[in-house]
């Protein structure tokens, strides 16, 4: 049953991690196989989803972040963990290459066996590269690694995309990037479940972080109960006792608003402090089995609708595709109709 | 075969098409049926993509070309053409309603019956708005708008998809938004016919231009034969021939970078005469088949996906689905067993 892949992944052998993301990537039976034999395995892995515009700083606090976790940062919370680093860049879907400032970032952080970093990007489809990062967090998790960052451009569906995988997502704004109200996406409120505003030291800080407040006020506003508990910054990370009870599953969670300047490790300790109270919160309010059922809901889907696609693409005839292709293109045929001859002529061949 | 609203389509009834688009919004089989009788009527529009991050002026830039293709603009080249406008917005994959700044432009434009404009944000799956945005471009091509502009909010796969779809894709810049080479994403290189540094007036324009114009040249650098010919503003949209001879087929067509200040109609013209010579260009170069042809397998490929999901799901027996996802989660069953076992026992019940 377990291929020597999935053994050396399960004793934490690096270089099997890296060989069956790469395995992933390539999208074999194998690799398949692999996972299939890891999932008991899975589980155990804080999923941290980090997402933000180009120019927030994303990968620099992904860095000072795992710096706290390994126990290099200022004062460490807690005792030294694991640290996983997926960086995605669903922006580059053609070049399929490595991402910029990679190769600094490795040279920081590789030299600790505590911490893995890889990064990924598009190579076909969009839905492709979520299937692949939800692999490859898998193979992290089965490794062993005990935080697993997963770090994002932040574009639309893949943000949606990171939250439906992420037990915590983490929202990066920055100043001087488009700090109106309109500019703030209506569907980061959705997936947020911290934010931080980077680059705190830098003008229009404030109006970020007032922009967002305003923002989860309207939102809040429309629902049953509150929970008024904004941080703001290092200082106010405690002070969450002045509106009333502790978080619950009625009340909800309300993502704090988190002042960084990751290029000089301010603000960080902090952040760390609101990844653990979120999954603290997850766990006490029954949040985390719902999301959890919902994230397996979405990954069966997803791969149902590749390997459906799989078995009929294997059963077209040669030069089947390329007709139909040809008559829709001269409009002979509208593409519907092109579709219902391919799944029934495959039923009845 | 022809319905009622399939009649009323092709007559240019306005209310038919809004009806028809929210048909097929909600994913009905009427919708299907009436698509495939009005697909023979399709592929008489240009379809032009204008995609952007959030503040870079789009629907201000788009309203303008319109107005120029109206013939409400300064001085409109060629005849008024009817002009169709389809706003959709990937990044709000929740909210689901209407887009801020909607009815502005609504009040602005809507008065002439040559313009039609619809907005579209995600119902379920980004796959779900790619598909239902191509649908609705379709049934406008029907309905005789002659040029349609599909204004997106720049992310990742739905700038993809927007290329997949458009004939002619403009990408929008601004000064400020994040200039630098490394936040000009990768992929844009790859998608954009035309780039628009709206907000020209403001500054950084000059530096937006430049970097533009380097990622061009390291682009084309690596390519056999170069066609340079940058446009800079509205005079040098001309000067295109000092470099050898017109695009074609084996040259390419190297995206001119076009300042704009949308906001007070600067630069527009210039736009629209792009976009017309990219047309000319994908005509004479046979790239609009090649792109055609594109279009049309992506197309196939998602339908086909859609209705294998469509079909499977209807013959899923009740609770199964609920009692793999529970059996999932604890671990006793990996996803890739789930789902060949929903695949193979399709077959076989």
């Amino acid at each position: 049953m377990s291929s020597d892949i999935v053994k050396r992944v399960l004793a934490g052998d690096r270089r099997a991690v890296a060989r069956l993301i790469t395995m992933i990537e390539n999208d074999g039976d194998e690799a398949r196989r692999a996972l299939a034999d890891l999932y008991p395995y899975t589980g155990q892995a804080h999923i941290v989803g980090v997402t933000g515009a180009p120019g927030t700083g994303k990968s620099t606090l992904v860095n000072e972040l795992a710096k706290v976790y390994r126990g290099s940062g200022g004062q460490p919370a807690h005792s030294p963990r694991t640290v996983g680093i997926i960086a995605v860049d669903p922006t580059s879907p053609f070049s399929g290459g490595a991402i910029l400032g990679d190769r600094i970032r490795m040279r920081e952080l590789s030299g600790d066996p505590g911490i893995f970093i890889r990064s990924m990007a598009t190579r076909g489809s969009l839905g492709g590269l979520a299937r692949a990062t939800a692999d490859a967090i898998k193979v992290l998790d089965a490794a062993g690694y005990e935080v697993i960052f997963v770090e994002t451009v932040g574009a639309g569906q893949a943000e949606v995309d990171i939250a439906k995988t992420a037990h915590t997502t983490i929202v990066i704004q920055a100043p001087g990037l488009g700090d109106d109200i309109q500019a703030i996406k209506a569907g980061i409120l959705e997936i947020a479940d911290i934010f931080a505003v980077n680059k705190a030291d830098r003008e229009g800080a404030d109006n970020a972080v007032m922009a967002l407040q305003m923002l989860l006020d309207l939102d809040h506003a429309s629902r049953p109960t509150l929970h008024h508990g904004v941080m703001m910054g290092e200082e106010a990370s405690t002070n969450e006792s002045d509106s009333g009870p502790a978080p619950s599953q009625e009340q909800g969670w309300r993502p704090p608003i988190l002042k960084t300047v990751a290029l000089h490790s301010e603000g960080i300790e902090a952040v760390v402090e609101a990844i653990e109270a979120h999954l603290m919160y997850l766990k006490e309010s029954q949040t985390l089995y719902q999301r959890e059922r919902e994230r397996i809901e979405s990954e069966l889907n997803d791969i149902l609708q590749q390997e459906l696609m799989r078995r009929l693409l294997d059963r077209v005839k040669e030069g089947e595709l390329d007709d139909l292709i040809q008559r829709i293109g001269r409009r002979e045929l509208d593409p519907y109709s092109a579709v219902r001859r391919l799944i029934e002529g495959e039923q009845f061949a």
